[in-house]
């Protein structure tokens, strides 16, 4: 009957109110009211004389019951044939219910159902709306309008929501001032690769989406803004790695008249604040570290110091002996991995095979077991005695009960093989705890990296950012061994954020793009303005940039960001619900005088 | 010597903090304090043996003396070379001012210097920075960065700063969630015309830029989340009328389980708290008006209410005399203007030479005096009889002192023409004052418009607004008599927001495509994604959407919206600071398998 006309349902809701409350908010205390509520039918129970209904909304689950004695008639035969996911409006009384549930915050309550409005039907969904559900990822993102009806999904997404509204008030109260820049601007060849928009109006030429709003928060900062804050989308056009977005999220910050260490206080201070607001934990002061010893110590500038096993360098102590495996390499180094002496020799023997991976690409893994008899059992046992072997442990800080395990190689490959082990071994003795937030800042990064394929430096953060003061006479006699005033928050082995502080100088901007391989044309070409820029009175300024999809997974205690994003992108860049990208019809690209050519 | 190396600067620099006060903060108990100040040289005055400079910087301005006597040599050599817009650190002693300047925060104060360090220098600005400048528009958008330092240009960012937090917080008191929807979509040929951006990754294929996320947060509701809103960049590549952008702001609001009194009564309150807290003013409840009585009483949706000068429609008391101007239109309406009998006959003639101009397009214009004496004058005397002229003006409800005046013709066409002629009365008379807000929602438009061009309907609001429930028996036989569960906001003659009621139905919003002209092919390649998602329990939505730049703009007692958009484009869609849009390399085009096609 319902179904016979879509358009019925608006003549009966005319009169009425769509609820008088949600299906979260029902007490003890509303016994013997009369309510209204609307919702979807979550799950029904039919005992034959009774059908329960669990009513579903944003705020919570209500369960309604149809009595064959208390309900009337036609509403009891209503009830007979709704299915999953249909939209109904019921009015009825709040009863108390007999078998109470502590899980919903309704569930001291039921409705007894007078009146039953089938608002919209439902056809089955393709998954099953539960907390877990029998949905693989490709079907869940189809439908992304029902994944979302999920409490994983809807919860993460409010999540989202709490976060940048906690920045957002955090920044105002600090004087920061949120200011939207332009998403129509031009395609810098430099990094990444832009996505790009024809323009119709200028034929032949093209926008780009921003990668990030940089320049635009440096003039802003040179318009005397002094605080700027964005929660801005920013576009990279790259072959999508796993769990990377072309659309991202960043909350943008640039402050004038500060060094790096004004920036780290502010922003520590925000991170501060917000680890309280959204987890309840107060963090004293963030540990801070250089990127040479971060390197040095955890093979990685994004160290996870959640739990320890510190890299120890034993060059010194294993060199020289004759062990050829070593003795050849650059570096000999090792971890100490607490209590994993009693690993079996089938479970080291697939560590050492797990190394081996291409992925990784160790040639092969010394262990030494650190006994409960105080004695050593390693795999170099042959080619080391004991007493050596000891000054390992000691210098490891290894204790009895642990398992050393050494690498060795060429500095940087072997730092990221170790590095990789070290991860593998936290995650599988649930040394991850994704409760815990162990946040650091990484400094003093290298200002350029050379890169072998172009043969020449690159910026290591990007183009703008300054060199240290200290260090700008090297910038002509050795500019590899420059370091920048550029810092990394890592929370939990990710970066969340970096900054630097900019140049704010004409000349050394000059220099720079010339170090980086620019052609005086090119530099003017592509950043003539912020050159013109610096030259009206451009103040010391810097900044910083987290990216917010990143930040609110950690936060939320989860490392993947896709299920923060309301409608992602899957990993060719597609969203598969819109089916967009697609092409467009020939008056479009005439429009845009533009042609597209086939595929190779 | 500072001017000899751009670097110099941070050997300087590197002990102090920039600044333990800014520009606007000393006070009379600041006296006696040694402080540090960072900021631009907004302006100098040299008395030779002293020497005043006005430091400025977001916060406001602080007066620095150079004395002979009192500061150090170096520092008194020194600021002999600062010129405007140099930015200089300075340390000193905060000191009574003898001639206090009200006019400034800190004017009771002023700071004798006696270290400075220049921190930048700067070429003369190419206009002054001065409330009111000499620099013309398309030189000020090319120094954007420098238009900004002003106050009119810096208070305007800062004001939209406060609405758009102002509104994200009220928003999120009262339950609605800040969702993120996408930028890369789908181009839907339908309404204005899109932005496009070219697939990398999917050669030939294209995403779109949003003109609005009306179809996802549609989605969102599917989806559960209830109550959703989102400060939004959209995009239309249109045509640029004066004062339209390229991009532009929205705060994109939708609700679940509401009618359209429920969404009127969410955001009028939205509205009176921004009035509230943004002027200070407070706003009972706003009037409503049909959009039938709206094009009635003031010839436009848009009606401008701080003033009078209703239509009062005069063919029954006009036609049928033998006044052949009147009596072969279809309409015959008039004005009532206050207090303008005064006019002389020479300003009358201008005004009945306005409205003959080709931009208003009518033939004349009848007036009439309503003297002093209780007789009238008018253009007429010679057709109708001063007891005849007498029942207009009572209609009309004109006194003694008022000009009625009148037009004829087709009606759509006079009612446009007349009410240009009241809203350029109402400038000229100073009626339309910025610091009075009169906001009025506008409700029951037209479902459908005729569009003699494409002899097809086109959606008034978009294709998505749900027909009246009482109307839907007419969507078949007489489409263009629907009127919609469509709303505007008006305020101050400005639409400010917009929306409506959506349809929820599939089998309504099959029939909605097909009215518009939509094959079924169509319909199902452009929003089969839509139509799929409302076969899955699909609930009763609406929403609106405001305009953020018209909104801060009105609210900010202005109607243009350029200043208040950081980085504006100018009128042929380019930034002419940054150059863009501008030609990209061919390796890009390349890579995206695009040629550029000469404009013919």
């Amino acid at each position: 009957m319902v179904c016979a006309s879509g358009f019925f349902i608006f003549t009966i809701i005319k009169e009425l109110m769509y609820r008088s409350h949600d299906c979260g908010s029902l007490r003890f205390e509303n016994i013997n009211q009369n309510v209204t509520l609307s919702g979807w039918v979550h799950k029904s129970r039919n005992k034959g004389f009774i059908i329960w209904v669990d009513l579903r909304d944003r705020y919570g689950i209500t369960q309604l019951i149809f009595d064959e004695k208390r309900s009337p008639k036609n509403v009891f035969e209503k009830v007979q044939n709704i299915g999953r996911e249909f939209v109904i409006q019921i009015k009825g009384v709040v009863i108390e219910r007999e078998s109470k549930n502590s899980n919903i915050k309704s569930g001291a309550v039921e409705v007894l159902v007078n009146e039953l409005n089938i608002l919209n039907k439902s056809k089955t969904p393709p998954f099953t709306l539960e907390d877990t559900t029998d949905g693989g990822e490709e079907l869940r993102m189809q439908y992304r309008y029902l994944d979302i009806r999920r409490n994983p999904i809807k919860d993460k997404l409010i999540f989202r929501s709490k976060v940048s509204n906690t920045v957002r008030n955090y920044l105002t109260s600090e004087g920061f001032i949120d200011i939207e820049t332009p998403y129509l601007i031009k395609s810098t060849p430099e990094g990444a690769r832009d996505f790009v928009v024809p323009s119709r109006m200028n034929s032949g030429q093209f926008y780009a989406l921003p990668q990030s709003p940089q320049t635009f928060k440096q003039l802003l900062m040179i318009g005397g803004l002094d605080k700027y804050f964005q929660i801005v989308k920013c576009f990279r056009d790259e072959d999508l790695r796993a769990d990377r977005q072309p659309e991202f999220t960043q909350i943008d910050c640039e402050m004038t008249f500060v060094e790096q260490e004004d920036i780290l206080n502010q922003f520590e201070g925000l991170t501060r604040h917000l680890i309280k607001e959204i987890r309840g934990i107060e963090i004293e002061s963030f540990p801070r570290i250089s990127y040479e010893k971060a390197m040095k110590t955890y093979g990685n500038d994004k160290p996870d110091i959640r739990f320890g096993m510190k890299f120890i360098e034993l060059n010194d102590l294993t060199q020289g002996k004759g062990f050829d495996v070593f003795d050849s390499q650059e570096l000999v180094v090792g971890i100490a991995v607490p209590g994993a002496a009693s690993y079996s020799r089938k479970e080291i023997d697939a560590l050492v095979d797990w190394v081996k991976r291409p992925q990784i690409g160790a040639k092969g893994l010394v262990w030494i077991k650190c006994n409960d008899d105080g004695k050593y059992k390693s795999s170099v046992d042959k080619f080391f005695t004991e007493s050596q072997i000891a000054t390992w442990a000691e210098r490891s800080g290894a204790i009895t009960g642990d398992l050393i395990l050494i690498l060795s190689g060429e500095v940087k490959t072997t730092r990221t093989q170790l590095s990789a082990l070290r991860m593998e071994l936290a995650e599988r003795m649930g040394l991850r705890d994704p409760k815990v937030f162990a946040p650091i800042w990484v400094t003093d990064f290298p200002l350029l990296e050379w890169d072998k394929e172009t043969n020449r430096f690159h910026a290591m953060h990007h183009p703008f950012t300054a060199p240290k003061p200290e260090h700008l006479d090297l910038l002509k006699t050795d500019p590899g061994n420059v370091n920048a005033n550029a810092y990394d928050l890592v929370l939990n082995g990710n970066e969340i954020g970096g900054g630097s502080i900019r140049i704010h100088d004409q000349k050394l901007q000059s220099q720079m793009f010339e170090l980086l391989g620019f052609s005086k044309q090119e530099a003017k070409a592509q950043f003539g303005f912020l050159m013109n820029a610096f030259s009206y009175g451009a103040p010391p300024h810097g900044g910083i940039a987290f990216g917010l999809d990143r930040l609110v997974a950690i936060l939320g205690g989860e490392e993947t960001i896709r299920d923060f994003i309301a409608f992602p992108k899957n990993n060719s860049g597609r969203d598969v619900m819109i089916d967009a990208p697609a092409f467009i019809n020939d008056t479009q690209l005439k429009e845009l005088f533009l042609k597209t050519l086939p595929k190779e």
